[in-house]
């Protein structure tokens, strides 16, 4: 059987009927959250009427005044000045990064057009030159139409995801008036939400554009789907600005409200009279929703652009064999049809009623959504490949069979597993690695710190092994194009996986939400119990994100060396080696830039918040409110000034190393940002993620060990809470924006490849007469 | 010209006379030393009678009781306590590590006589093929032996190191009592005789090793330097237990003392009553004065070395030109002579009368090392070299001209100077970075963990550009043998660098001495100056070692390449990147495991000093003596147990991925290694430095800023012990043990090269038929 089952008209429902399914799941999840009524006159006995969460007849035991109006009102209160704190910060940053993504989009359209000066006149193809394909030109105005694309994709991904957090976050808190299940359920719905909003859209945006650009390209697929890789940049550049700018805004809120609040002041986390508290509860929802939502569908979007470039060069693409062509839209497209199964696990079919249950019921979300996918990435893989099909190998066609594809996807898959796991060993308080941690605050901050940093170094070592076996593996399966598509298998459960990694930030905003509207002490103990889990899960899902980098960034950085027409990376000459050597430090530098931002706007929060507990009468007694807006501007400011440096090192990185340097050098810069910073992002987001539980772990006192080191207040808690402090930059804004540096330097020099290939490496031109 | 001026009798005779003078000059420096008298019967005028300082004669103001005697019997029963705690430990070390080489030895010997099946007939030479070589088996015999040479050497070195500079740190703080001059010359001159004897020292024995193989291998050249490499290899592997072995146990010792003794029981650093003071002062000893001296050995053999083995089967081996063949010793021997000189300016020339003036002596002796030597490294390439030759370049030989050598030489000489003033400029406390540390403190210790880190890795960028111009315009003008003198040119002002390196241990000693003798606090103060100079010389020290180990490791990785029969290490091939993921991972393995070490240690420490302070009746008040033999036991027992498995993992990582991966993946490995460790070590010993020194800022109150900070007890120097205190294991053990595990896992690799390329690699051939 030298052709696949599934015929291309098929393929071509198949695909925008999963997307719409997935958006339809969406907004019928997002239906279910909306039912609990913020109003406080439908809340009496409004949301569990309906029946919808299969056990609302089932009374649940209510605290006493729950229903009191005042209550819901201010839940609603703070609810909107959340909601209008993240959407003014965002439509802030999306103006300035509006700015930039004209300005390079021009840039990408002089560079890519100067390749053939402008011309008009169709050219050899790259690949095949007896062929003939559209002119450069036509690469210049596609490309930079898929970046425009790209990026306003990856910024509703985000806007929505952040719109859908803090509609949920003070319904999660009213829901845990009833019960953690009843909240439970709330915040994974509002996560679902998002997660399948996004998984759809990206699968949507990218099927429309390939249909609308096969209009003009027709038969020149080479071309088509070069140009459709701007879609990845794109993407990738506006989660790049997303990631510092809301890590920067997030945590300099955190840090600058726990170092006076909790420190010197000594009142509790998220307290209203902290002036810095709304500020905070912003930042998870631009740092840890939008953030995080932009970076997945970046990954998303590069891991389909690398592989539909190098399958256009393949058998599939030189035989216009459409259905094997699109492998990388039915995967994705059958992962959106497999987490809505899982979902159905979680918010159907078990039933939390106990604390102890929440992190089990995300984690099986994880091994559900693998184990089905597992089948549906071989059914994808029999129904839709040809039994054998070649594929480019840099220069040569390998010879693949359908079985081993499926090997590739599932080992990608898995291994993502697999990191999670090793993630939720080092990150959890349930296991000995953040006990010992905890254990070592009995001497004091700095053990606790030398031992943190000692745990996110180890726990590199496991998820490394399963990245080099998944890249072994399936590139001996099917090179490069094998990469991108283990890469693809990683992220295909991504719905699931977005569900349950914005779950984390939505709980904590229900936990600050019902202590600022002073709710009884059992809502909070609830909403901290959802968001420990988050924590665990938030490690998690940054795994899941480091992880599926490594692997597009190998894939994309395979797919530029082909376009560059390069052979061979050879370490040893002096060309690839610099390269090697600086593109390993570029995570350093954008660790510093980024760190040290984070520090500073920490350091001027931490002036404000002093400056209101002092010149404001009545603060700390609770009887006059804080100036929440001034905190919220200087998290805004600091934050947009502040992401333009680390932005600009990433973004112009391959374009001057390209275009001074040269193709070998460039990869060599590839190759070394990305081994390093796969690394330094693991161990940072580890770090942070077992400082944060270890102190959590004291703060609960929930064994004797964990006894003897509080309660709260003690000095082993203070030393954690130094911990956690040093924590929060590396685990949530140097640590993921890593992800986004290895990946969106080799995407550009992937787009731009032809510019460099032809007119790069001027100062070697110059001065060694190209030697 | 085609041959060399200076004639091959005469270089025969250069090389062991500046041998000799190095070990003539370090005596007699030793000597100048021990005019300081420690009995006080002689020592009422004794030392500065003889007029040896050049300004003895002038009378220099002593202040009341300095002649006291029980403060002198005092120093030298203190004295005594160090140096036999450090001696013992020091054979202790060598007891255990002696197995290993005895193991490691027999090892190396089955490993490389089974590639030939231990035949003792002559085979074809491994680069030209039509010529006869002697046999595998001699190479076994000959590497075994210059292994176990090269270990013993560098046992000598650092044990020599480790004697002198327990000898003269009582001595030292003797000569405090006479001016901070006085002091300054006594440390700088024992920094010295170790600087000396250990570069004088590496020269002759490798000299004298080279003649007597000379006497079996002949004309066999290339033979008899393969056979070489077993020196640098014994000398990395010592230097691999000395550094990790001794990191552990002075920083155990000091964190340790640190915590109970700072932090909980409020008594100065070096209290008598510390039960940990002796340990810690031993520490610094075995830690940074043994451990340092076998790391430099280590690093001079292995690059001289790498040179030699590619000379060998270029056209100096080729036609047997011994002059240019013995170039690196040539270099080397220059070296020592400029260094003599150079010293002279800090001992005789100049002299120090004031605190302010110490810091500026030792960055002198830097830039007049480095610019006489220019002029010397110029003089030896034109009558050492002919004006032109061939060197061996991956199969092909590459026309040189001798003037090409002098620039790949000299650029590696600046680069050392410019990572040594990028180091100081990020560690010394005169400029804004570590002000601004010391500023952040001010908001507690998280902000100062936070700017600490984000200042290393911000340290990293300026001496990673200056090792890449390095590496590309040596590699460009003489391929891997212009890297291998090019670190050979950074190490060759090695015996300044010694001293200044050494001076510092030492200094803090006689701090740590004047302390626990009870002497006045005017020459504490003097001590500490000389001690806060001492620290940015220690990190400027570790620059260079960092950065002469990343030229070396890159010339022995391209010389067990060649060695290998490898023509191309491609990024791009599966074997290879999966060798550079996991080779960029094992920094982190390492730095985990010897960080957690650290911490264990110190735990067990704390745990021993409170036991005492709680047991002992009258420790508190000075009425009794503390036990301070059970923590140097602790110190002791704990380092030996904890630097196996670090070790292991050096040692057996080329062996495991040669043996069963092959050739390609372990130079993936080295490559990966190489690029990500350079990036941690700098970082790791740059925020440790800081961490220090902003600490001292705070301390020492010396501006506005500063005074505004402390003083000492303040809520910002609280938060400054902290970071100091972390840093410790950072840049004490973890740092600089990683300089020895790239260059380490290289050396082994060019080493074992022959039975790799022979027998390794099963895995493959098993399973995918060395696909």
């Amino acid at each position: 059987m030298r052709v696949a089952m599934l015929s291309d008209m098929l393929t071509e429902v198949l695909i925008p009927v999963a997307a719409v399914v997935g958006i339809f799941f969406s907004l019928l999840q997002w239906y279910f959250v909306s039912k609990v009524k913020m109003s406080p006159e439908k809340q009496t006995r409004g949301a569990h009427d309906h029946g919808k969460n299969g056990y609302s007849d089932r009374l649940i035991e209510e605290e006493e005044g729950i229903n009191d109006h005042n209550v819901v009102v201010k839940c609603a209160e703070i609810q909107s000045a959340i909601s209008e704190g993240a959407t003014s910060f965002l439509f802030t940053e999306y103006k300035y990064v509006g700015i930039f993504m004209v300005v390079f989009a021009i840039l990408i359209f002089i560079f890519l057009g100067s390749v053939e000066g402008f011309s008009t006149k169709s050219q050899p193809c790259t690949y095949s030159k007896d062929r003939t394909c559209k002119p450069a030109l036509a690469n210049a105005i596609f490309s930079t139409l898929s970046f425009l694309l790209g990026a306003v994709t990856s910024i509703v991904s985000g806007f929505l995801g952040m719109k859908i957090a803090t509609y949920a976050n003070a319904r999660t808190t009213l829901e845990a008036r009833k019960g953690v299940g009843k909240a439970f359920i709330a915040a994974f719905r509002s996560g679902a939400v998002m997660g399948f909003l996004l998984a759809a859209n990206g699968l949507l945006v990218l099927y429309i554009a390939i249909n609308i650009f096969k209009l003009y390209y027709g038969d020149d697929w080479e071309g088509l789907f070069e140009a459709i890789t701007g879609y990845g940049l794109g993407g990738s550049s506006m989660a790049l600005f997303g990631r510092v700018g809301g890590g920067i805004y997030t945590k300099a809120a955190d840090v600058g409200a726990d170092l006076v609040g909790k420190v010197e002041r000594n009142i509790p986390e998220d307290d209203p009279r902290n002036p810095a508290v709304i500020a905070d509860n912003v930042g998870d929802n631009v740092g840890d929703i939008a953030g995080m939502g932009s970076d997945l569908f970046g990954s998303y979007a590069e891991s389909s652009c690398a592989a539909l470039v190098v399958a256009s060069i393949s058998s599939f693409g030189i035989n216009h064999e459409l259905t094997a062509m699109l492998y990388p839209l039915l995967i994705s497209s059958m992962g959106i049809i497999v987490c809505l199964v899982t979902t159905l696990f979680a918010t159907d079919l078990f039933e939390i009623k106990a604390v102890k249950e929440i992190e089990p019921a995300l984690k099986r979300q994880l091994i559900i959504s693998t184990a089905l996918m597992t089948v549906g990435i071989a059914i994808v893989s029999f129904i839709a490949l040809p039994s054998t099909f070649t594929i480019f190998n840099f220069g040569a066609q390998k010879a693949v069979k359908n079985w081993e594809l499926f090997f590739c996807v599932a080992i990608g898959l898995w291994a993502g597993l697999v990191i999670g796991f090793v993630t939720e060993y080092y990150t959890s308080n349930a296991y000995s690695p953040v006990q010992d941690v905890a254990d070592s605050c009995k001497t004091g901050a700095a053990t606790n710190v030398i031992f943190g940093l000692a745990l996110g170094y180890k726990s590199v070592i496991i998820p490394i092994f399963a990245i080099a076996v998944s890249i072994f593996v399936s590139f001996s399966f099917a090179a490069m194009y094998g990469i991108a598509v283990a890469a693809l298998g990683m992220l295909s459960t991504i719905a699931t996986g977005l569900a349950i990694d914005a779950y984390g930030p939505i709980s904590d905003n229900a936990g600050g939400i019902a202590e600022m509207a002073g709710m009884s002490h059992r809502i909070r103990e609830r909403t901290d119990a959802l968001d420990a889990a988050g924590n665990t899960t938030a490690a998690i899902g940054k795994g899941f994100a480091i992880g599926s980098a490594a692997l597009v960034s190998l894939a994309l950085f395979g797919a530029f060396v082909s376009r560059a027409a390069i052979s061979t990376v050879d370490v040893l000459t002096p060309k690839v080696f610099i390269g090697l050597i600086i593109g390993a430090m570029l995570p350093y530098w954008f660790s510093a830039m980024t760190m040290k931002s984070v520090g500073s706007a920490a350091l001027e929060m931490v002036q404000e918040v002093r400056r209101q507990f002092n010149s404001i009468p009545g603060l700390m007694e609770g009887s006059a409110k804080p100036d929440y807006a001034t905190c919220v501007k200087i998290s805004t400011d600091a934050s947009i000034k502040e992401m333009i440096p680390p932005g600009a090192l990433v973004m112009l990185t391959p374009l001057v190393v390209g275009t001074f340097f040269g193709v070998e050098t460039l990869s060599g810069v590839l190759a070394g940002s990305l081994v390093s910073g796969v690394q330094i992002a693991i161990s940072a987001s580890n770090t942070g993620g077992a400082w944060d539980n270890a102190k959590k772990y004291i703060e609960a006192g929930a064994s004797d060990q964990a006894r003897s080191l509080g309660p709260k207040g003690s000095d082993a808690h203070k030393a954690a809470v130094i911990g956690d402090t040093i924590g929060d930059p590396l685990k949530d804004t140097s640590g993921p924006s890593l992800n986004i540096l290895i990946k969106l330097m080799a995407v550009e020099s992937l787009v731009f490849a032809p510019f460099f290939a032809t007119h790069g490496g001027l100062l070697f031109k110059i001065f060694w007469n190209g030697k």
